[in-house]
């Protein structure tokens, strides 16, 4: 164990939007931060693309900035690196040698902790040193540390997120200014909310790459991100979210994941949320983690899941928890939880309720036929509706009780064959109604 | 530091709802909660008030039940005391007796805490050991480690809970149903969610306990349970809530916390909560906590914040916590935040807005009364309705916009001796909209 040190030194990699924000967090809150962790901590120097760019936190002549990293990770001062470059490489040469060189990791990086965490989490064990993670899921949304300790007791059943906000808050403005989705992605991008290659937003990866981060904590398993299901949101249109709405549901992007008898099922696609399900109201760029203990039963974390400062929070939350383990208030701040490889059940087998949207050519006994087709795969109907009308056709919605997902597909595939269909619209899960 | 050891012993004291739930708990998740920790947690004795009660968990001849608190406190094997069985006499002396003994505490008893925390935390720190106390504020949602540790980096501006489960029960059946409140707190006395003697529910006391701890880690300040203001949801009739719904409210006990440039304000009192703000959707028994922070903007804590497992899910955490620290992985698990002794600002100096409902003799001219008699005091009005009416008299409901709480009741003592105003029928106060 170190000797209790009057100041901490930290390494940043990456100077962008978050590690700005974790700069400006240090010197706004450092006096109580200091009183917390009795010590004080000191930015020793950070890693940037160049050195000629304008910065708003250049004034501080005490902070070295560099464009090489081993000034950074060969610096014997320095106690802690925080890696905010993202990214696979060279993200994970940095954390490798920073941990092989006795320094603590604070990382946001979900895709590489998604990637090769395992792999990382052994180079920390082998080093004795640690890497704090929790600004990489939910922004500033305490997730990590509550599945990590506070639910340790309970046997997770299943979670279930919104934890992309790009995708969030594209179907609010969907769901609230009834815009199609090319334009609610066109303003999200105007915005700031949506990047300009959005597309491991919109096809669930981002939110997929969290997911195996979260699982493997609830769960206590590994999960590797090839093993969760995802679907895009872009097939989503007004009309769907319109439709949800008259059945008292709202459509958004779930992240979720459950343990079964035979394994663990995990999944990101659009779901009809019912209205009265806390998820439901879950706004814009919020974030929020809705899920299940055996114990503690519906638990839920509600925030802002991305952006410099609420990210920065979880960053230094971190920092600090380092800097209690350097100076020997904390032995073991990490702790291993996910000592199991629990089988994964694929998509087919897992079961969902299904919303169905499909225009049919002529009415007479339509209905009778596709009732028939879903009876015969055992898949029962919740919800009907009927009452909207395009183009002299008759627009029908459907609502299935909980079935397997091979079930209703097969009887999908029957249904697309009638004659007296002409189009499958749509189809998205539907999460089963609270009380 | 003591060496690992294979079997961490705990003495329970009290083995009702919440002990039988916890001692459940750690049989039916011990195989995970030892791979967690490292360690087996064995259940050593517990103290009950007689042996002849029928008890579920009798089965286990493990467990030694006894009627004697010494059996337990000065059981040298035993390394953990749980105490549950609440009030201050004589949890306060057994804890105290415990911490001196060498035994780490895990307490879930929020009056005690409220009461007397500080002086148990000294002790626990002159003998080296800590008190956990997850358990003591919303049942099993983690809100106590969150606020230590997760949201360390944040100065939090304020915070705003539905922390006590039996009033949040009542207001809903009475919002749900339009049950007048006598008729709610029965049924929610025959349903279990309300206590024979209810009135420190009712009143806001239990929840103001709550709120001191937790005001206390997020200003890091010293709250005494008599610097929080306290009413009760008693005078909330059903007319009340049809008018909030009617103009997007619902009608909540919230307890409040905010720092300002004066100091602390606190207070706890049904409130009009706007419908899209997320406290407004935390329904029957469930427990939320809402707070903002600097960096990490707004966060919110929801679950279940009572029962037997759902404490149990906390008590248990703790339980491991405090292994984990025994068993040597953690050297200072009780990290101190309360540094500061902060001025407590006074009712009077508070800002809210407020909603107003009474009854005018007549119409002519009375709205122009009321609102010189406010305006005379700065104080404006965001809404009127005067759109309902009751015996044939107009009744008025007017929400104004923020004021000091001594502008409006003056105000309000003049609008009192109106002529034209026959009835006060109440006052509430409201919370600002959200975006």
């Amino acid at each position: 164990m170190n000797k209790q040190k009057a100041t901490i030194s930290l390494g940043l990699l990456g100077l962008g939007t978050v590690g700005s924000g974790t700069l400006e967090l240090i010197r706004r809150n450092g006096a109580d931060i200091t009183r917390k962790t009795g010590v004080k901590i000191h930015t020793t120097g950070a890693l940037v693309r160049t050195l000629d760019k304008q910065r708003p936190i250049s004034a501080d002549n005490d902070l070295k900035l560099t464009t090489n990293a081993d000034d950074i990770l060969n610096d014997p001062n320095i106690d802690i690196i925080v890696e905010l470059i993202g990214g696979i490489n060279p993200a994970k040469e940095y954390i490798t040698r920073a941990l092989q060189n006795g320094k603590h990791v604070v990382t946001a990086n979900k895709d590489l902790l998604a990637q090769h965490g395992y792999e990382l989490f052994n180079i920390a064990k082998e080093n004795n040193r640690s890497i704090y993670y929790e600004a990489s899921v939910g922004g500033g949304i305490p997730l990590i540390r509550p599945l990590k300790n506070c639910l340790a007791a309970n046997k997770i059943e299943n979670l279930m997120g919104i934890i992309n906000g790009t995708t969030n808050y594209i179907l609010t403005q969907m769901t609230k200014y009834e815009k199609e989705f090319a334009v609610a992605l066109k303003e999200a991008q105007e915005a700031g909310f949506a990047e300009a290659d959005p597309s491991s937003d919109l096809e669930g990866r981002d939110a997929a790459y969290k997911l195996s981060i979260l699982a493997s904590l609830a769960f206590n398993s590994r999960v590797d991100i090839n093993d969760v299901h995802t679907e895009s949101i872009k097939g989503i249109s007004v009309r769907d979210i319109m439709y949800a709405k008259q059945l008292n549901f709202v459509i958004k992007l779930l992240a979720i994941g459950e343990e079964t008898e035979n394994g663990l099922a995990l999944r990101v696609h659009p779901t009809l949320v019912p209205n009265n399900h806390p998820l439901a109201s879950v706004q814009n760029e919020f974030n929020a983690l809705f899920l299940t203990g055996d114990a503690v039963g519906e638990v839920m974390f509600y925030g802002k899941g991305a952006g410099s400062f609420p990210t920065a929070s979880a960053v230094v939350a971190d920092i600090m928890e380092a800097v209690r383990k350097i100076s020997g208030q904390v032995q073991n701040g990490n702790i291993e939880t996910t000592f199991d490889t629990k089988p994964i059940i694929s998509m087919e087998e897992q079961t969902s309720r299904f919303y169905l949207r499909l225009k049919a050519n002529d009415q007479s006994g339509v209905f009778g036929r596709v009732a028939t087709a879903l009876g015969d795969e055992n898949v029962s109907l919740d919800m009907i509706l009927q009452n909207q009308r395009s183009d002299g056709r008759a627009e029908i919605v459907l609502i299935t009780h909980d079935t397997k997902e091979e079930n209703f597909y097969r009887a999908l595939d029957k249904i697309k064959s009638l004659d007296s269909i002409s189009t499958i619209n749509n189809v998205i899960r539907v999460l089963e109604r609270g009380n």
